[in-house]
């Protein structure tokens, strides 16, 4: 396609030209989607230093549904859901020496947001995509099991604008 | 209802009146949903360095659907809203020396998760019954137009375990 464009460009207006080479470029570059989608806003996960204080905030205060604690031992993490309609809160607090989330708390006393979690539909695909586009996937790049009991992966916040973006298979993306 | 629960806990053992009370101590402290519903996760708010880096990073290696750059002269920012098929990532990046996202950023210097936004249907009485509630309505309580030109207004985030909460009307609970 980029040679046809630069075949046509000899009969063309400059102008006409760029809007093309501009068009093609921002086609391909977006090529991932066509091989992987990104789905639903799954949650937005919040550290904080007082699970159950944070817990009653969103029910009584906010008025929100929330879930029970649960600890999830294999990922160092209580954690409390929060329900919107749309999407879901996660409330994360430490549990162990080991928890992934200690060193946030220890730089944010107060608690913070601390990653967003979006969904694909084939996390294979999206890390190796990823990958290709020098994006780290955290972890060595393979996937865990998550707290929805399907795989997840972290992506390296230099590389998303400062930001910790998990990517989770979506159920209807789960391999029969 | 307390102090029927009272009356009655003369006939009861010690731990179905403990848990009454459980029971009626929750009902009443969520009591504020009754009057003002939360609702959907509106939008997250990522504060960026480079907003065209971060715009292209969600359209070109995420694949997501990405609004232009859009100067809020009154709101202090340039922004670009990601579309998620259930909600939105707003990217933010300072415009003029007033901007309330410059001292996010000074902190940030890569960037970061700012604040979430959640949908109410009664932006007037949500904003009474959280003053009653001692939690801090910024802005001396007064909601202003947010960027889709419905009334917001933020809470305060040592009032909300440390994350910046903005409250939009939902378009359904807008007054004629």
């Amino acid at each position: 396609m980029f040679s046809r464009i630069v075949a046509l460009s000899r009969s063309m207006p400059a102008k006409v030209y760029r809007e093309l080479r501009r068009t093609h470029s921002t086609a391909s570059s977006a090529a991932p989607a066509a091989l992987w989608g990104l789905g639903r806003l799954n949650h937005v996960a919040i550290v904080t230093p007082n699970l159950e204080q944070a817990r009653d905030m969103y029910r009584d205060v906010l008025g929100a549904k929330v879930s029970d604690i649960t600890p999830l031992q294999e990922h160092g993490v209580y954690t409390v859901f929060v329900e919107l309609p749309n999407s879901k809160i996660e409330l994360l607090h430490p549990l162990g020496k080991e928890s992934p989330v200690q060193a946030f708390l220890d730089k944010n006393k107060s608690g913070g947001i601390h990653h967003i979690c979006i969904e694909v539909d084939d996390i294979d695909v999206a890390i190796a995509e990823l990958t290709k586009r020098k994006v780290r996937v955290l972890g060595g790049g393979k996937p865990k099991i998550g707290a929805h009991g399907l795989p997840v992966v972290f992506l390296h916040p230099k590389d998303c604008g400062g930001v910790l973006i998990e990517l989770e298979l979506t159920s209807s993306g789960v391999k029969k």
